[in-house]
């Protein structure tokens, strides 16, 4: 009988649910809005998963992994979801009595970076760090096929590493000088912000910035290659921490490419501990799936 | 029968070689010098850790953990130390051979951060990092109770974190501005020597320059609090990639005690991101013997 398991990503607007096999096909998938109340949301997603095994009586279901926008205790316990409104919530209990079935929770971004390893762009490692690099960064680590999640569910907060550039604009999380606040979309536009012609622009994205870097503008070169330097001094530091085989790149301002990597790489070449160099960069490969990838993993690669 | 293992440090002088309970007490020590020659080294411990069975009829010996001061791959193969002149050694096949039980092996300062983990500062916990505060500066990394061994066995290498401190200093792994550089006791003295009373004297020591802060002298409290600084700022880079419980600080520079952990703790809070802030600062407890009851714990804590 085929072995298949769900992986869920409960988001802020939506819950993306995909049903995957122990290769690593997705099956199915479906996308439906979040219900606000607790207990609508987990029986729509319960329903939801009803539905979708219906259509596989050959399968057997093994059980549910889920991401969640917050920290997450002994892979089932969360600890307040500001984008969901939620405060301490047993997600595996509520969820897996529902559905019938084991469930196990991990924090959104980290699952991501599991889900990369198992089949995106870090298949076949052990060790790995992600930067989802977008209107913030997140990201997650991976240590030995193991998400690092830390005492409090705090591990692998990539983006608010503290970082000597731009220590004097203050992050979300109300620190200075978070890696975030330099290297987010956010903080490149807000860089580009300074200068024209971005100051006179209406509305300017990371893109604008990366392509008028690509024509020739200073301005917009220097302010992507702070960025790329701070990623890679970033990625150095990971890399003396967790010294991994392969780090990877996602997030909206991943579409920049080369235009990325080429600067990080660099950073990283000239700040990482000599023996901790063996490190291949790379794009992520799932995008929006990575949860439900990550969610599957929890259940196909991990054992408790 | 009482269950019994080896902890064994092999030095670049001498090695320290325990038998530990499986409750963690110290049941026996010995030191004696490495051997130069590959064999004879493996001879010599084998021998040793016979003599000390024999004195131990009623035990039940389940292995031998092993702290080499190298990478270490697969808890097995050592690639390369420099101090004992080994290229690749299958450090548990050549010792489990002559032994005739199980052999781990790891790196000595992160078997050190584990032998914290398991009886000394960190005890009961399983989320920790440990800084070893001496002529350099050596740690290790444990999350989840497992050592953060990397992909090449360069993980935990917390002495070079890129920081933002005297980057015009080379570190001794030939980058510029690695933790080790402002933060070991030899960063502390170089900085000192720039000033009176320390230019003028024959030997300075970390000490000596703890010792004129507590006097007041202005050089010293400046050059101790960017030492603390520097320090603190990297545990707060460790609380956001893997949100320990606790952090220790060991090594010879931690006699100074408070002096050392109050400018660390403030430059911790300063800089770390808020969700993992909650983290006891500790001095770690177990000394010299910490590699042997990290070795033990190889066997009595981790499954493989």
């Amino acid at each position: 009988m085929r072995q298949v398991c769900f992986g869920i990503d409960i988001g802020g607007t939506t819950v993306k649910l995909g049903l995957v096999s122990s290769e690593g096909d997705l099956l199915e998938k479906r996308e439906f809005s979040t219900q606000r109340e607790l207990s609508a949301a987990f029986d729509s997603i319960a329903a939801n998963m009803r539905q979708v095994l219906d259509s596989f009586p050959d399968a057997m279901c093994i059980g549910a992994g889920v991401g969640v926008p917050g920290p997450v205790l002994n892979q089932s316990l969360v600890r307040g979801c500001v984008n969901l409104g939620w405060g301490d919530v047993d997600v595996a209990r509520e969820l897996g009595s529902r559905a019938g079935m084991p469930v196990r929770v991990a924090n959104d971004a980290n699952l991501a970076a599991l889900g990369e390893l198992w089949q995106g762009g870090g298949k076949g490692c052990r060790n790995l760090v992600l930067f989802t690099v977008g209107t913030g960064i997140g990201g997650g680590v991976i240590c030995d096929g193991r998400i690092v999640s830390g005492a409090t569910g705090g591990g692998g907060e990539v983006g608010h590493l503290p970082m000597p550039f731009h220590t004097e604009w203050q992050c979300s999380c109300g620190k200075y000088g978070c890696l975030e606040v330099t290297a987010s979309a956010t903080g490149i536009i807000r860089a580009a912000r300074e200068f024209s012609p971005f100051k006179e622009m209406e509305k300017v994205t990371a893109k604008d910035v990366y392509d008028a870097a690509a024509a020739g503008d200073e301005n917009a070169k220097r302010i992507t290659e702070e960025a790329g330097a701070a990623l890679g001094t970033a990625a150095a530091i990971l890399g003396c921490v967790v010294n991994p085989e392969v780090i990877l790149l996602g997030g909206g301002v991943s579409a920049a490419g080369r235009a990325l990597l080429d600067p990080v790489e660099a950073a990283f070449e000239k700040n990482v501990f000599p023996p901790c160099r063996e490190v291949r960069f790379a794009l992520a490969q799932l995008g929006n799936n990575a949860g439900i990838f990550g969610g599957a993993a929890l259940f196909f690669t991990q054992s408790v």
